[in-house]
């Protein structure tokens, strides 16, 4: 029995998680998890799941909940979200949180020993040199779930990893996929959240969308399984089948192919190094499906993806601050405040007039990260 | 370093083998080798490894060469292959004799404890119950060099195999893949010669127009993996680069994939557990081929491999008599004494009338392989 602290239990890879905590009441129990402020979903799960200790973001809605039900803890805002990554009970952590906001609470759940099963790419994208480092340590995993990374990762077991010549990160495309550059200037909101193959949050698929996305991926795949960027290759797949693959230098390449369905690699992190079934799940059909397409990806066409090469090459906090612009970028275009080829714009102008600052601690990271979220929001006013 | 002995040298895999022990003269040396009647080349062969034994298959072949090469062994017919099988100094024999003459040199090599990498398919269809259970007893490994069972293989490497619950064989679909049965009525050698992706021996190019070499790579892979036939799929995937797939109970696939080259998995039965580099190996370029295909096999037009599935399930002789059977009408056909829709019809012919004896012993096995032969033949003239 694996005992499971959740950060960010009410968005779509927290709801997922649950689903596969339910389907294995013998392998799984949930015993802490933070939410937001979506406080009848909160209800509902501490209902089904009975935890320890629950994180919402207000005080005011944790002290309502404790009324409610005497037998959990309930916690608050940032040191609710550390209470939830310590819990004591925990063996592993879900970080399903979005943006920079996961970073200090893994960072505690390291150092109290918890295996992390990282859906916040934020945290290795900005800060993958600390985190990795205390994780080694500390001698915890980091478990990926990210399904191209769970694919990078399933491609790699039993393998010596000084054999892998190349990853190969699998991508959509994105709601834009087949759209010129002259079509994207005036793209709606709408188009944007229409993605062709996953159904994800709505910063998760403006980001497939500019490829910032895969992009974020590619330095993540950089910082866990520390290979060099010259060596990590992004492919157009637009049916999503093969999640990821790596290449050796036999040039034999391994793959993991699967339905759409993120519930598998978020099963994979929390059973690994068992697989255990998923008997309701659909099973992938590939005589039904037919085709599948690759193509090279154009760097002139997706510029974020080349903004993250670049920033992932030279490291530091360049990182924090293309990530922290994409960020802010993307939450004006969701407000209609910018367009969409906007988003690309202020990050270039960020990421120009940065001043780099290599294996940056992680208050340089936090202040870079609120510095850059201001500057940004000056641009668009 | 891995010495090793060679049954078949002077043949497609033969060949191959020798180019991968070429190729890594620090990893590998050739101890023994076995050849035919192409006394040309066992020369060339013999001036470049300088190996200890080598078996011909005529007596006077053996006599002449034995002159010509004073410092090597020379020995000859079925004790020949023996000796090449059994030769003190090898640690693996590579079985890449073709039909059922690979079968007794394998379970001699078994019993002086080398591992087999073993290309002979014959010998795991007909003896398959026999072969492992030697292996098992003697503590040797079986290690598979056909393409799709190094890609199961290597698709299963680092997992549980309790958590197997499908083997998925690709198969090009052979050179009649878009014929019907119609027009296989009149088709010719040459055009059954002409295989789209892999370039091999005629026999196998054959087997791979009828299907029956998909049939019997089930059955090997029944045999090798102990996986129940009703959860091992044939996929037709034109472009023969998922070499095959091993799918989960977790719903995740795992492939390995690759350019139509045989000495990948060649090498990867020698050098395993370690990869070794193919540093003038052509690399997988998806982007170039752009599109994959699958579709389900049609069990009507490729009768063959209805064939091996009932075979394969019912066990025992009739195992041994379809594949005889098979040897026996392929050679017919290529001699230009059947059409090519013979091959299956005597084949149908055989299994319908044996009686079937279930865990035959060896001598059972070569009885019925020969009374099988003897049996076309007559129904032939």
């Amino acid at each position: 029995m694996k005992s499971i602290s959740l950060l960010g239990a009410t968005g779509s890879i927290g709801i997922q998680t649950l689903d596969i905590v339910k389907d294995h009441k013998d392998s799984f129990q949930l015993v802490a998890f933070s939410a937001g402020k979506n406080i009848e979903k909160t209800r509902e799960i501490v209902k089904e799941f009975k935890p320890l200790i629950v994180s919402v973001q207000l005080a005011e809605d944790a002290v309502a909940l404790q009324k409610e039900f005497p037998k959990t803890d309930f916690v608050f805002g940032a040191q609710g979200l550390l209470d939830v990554a310590t819990c004591p009970e925990a063996d592993v952590l879900v970080n399903a949180v979005l943006g920079s906001v996961g970073l200090e609470p893994t960072l505690a759940a390291i150092k109290a020993k918890k295996n992390i099963a990282i859906a916040n790419k934020e945290t290795l994208v900005t800060a993958g040199h600390i985190v990795m480092s205390e994780a080694k340590k500390h001698g915890v995993a980091i478990l990926p779930v990210d399904s191209e990374h769970s694919a990078l990762w399933q491609s790699m077991h039993g393998e010596n990893r000084k054999d892998i010549s190349r990853l190969i990160l699998t991508a959509s495309g994105g709601s834009f996929r087949d759209q010129t550059r002259e079509d994207l200037k005036n793209v709606t909101i709408k188009e944007a959240l229409n993605h062709p193959n996953w159904s994800m949050g709505a910063k998760i698929t403006i980001d497939s969308a500019t490829l910032m996305n895969k992009g974020l991926e590619v330095i993540e795949a950089a910082v866990l399984y520390d290979v060099d960027y010259d060596n990590i290759d992004v492919l157009i797949h637009r049916e999503s089948i093969i999640h990821s693959m790596v290449e050796y230098h036999d040039t034999s390449i391994m793959a993991q192919l699967g339905t759409p369905d993120m519930r598998t690699p978020i099963q994979y992190a929390l059973s690994y190094p068992e697989r255990l079934p998923r008997s309701t799940a659909e099973r992938l059909d590939l005589a039904k499906i037919s085709q599948l397409h690759f193509e090279n990806v154009d760097l002139q066409r997706f510029r974020c993806l080349d903004f993250a090469y670049k920033a992932g090459r030279m490291g530091g906090t360049i990182l924090t601050a293309m990530n922290a612009a994409n960020e802010a970028a993307v939450g004006a275009f969701l407000q209609e405040k910018i367009k969409f080829l906007e988003i690309e714009d202020l990050i270039e102008r960020i990421m120009d007039k940065h001043v780099n600052i290599l294996q940056p601690d992680l208050e340089t990271i936090l202040h870079v990260d609120k510095e850059t979220r201001k500057s940004v929001q000056s641009m668009i006013k």
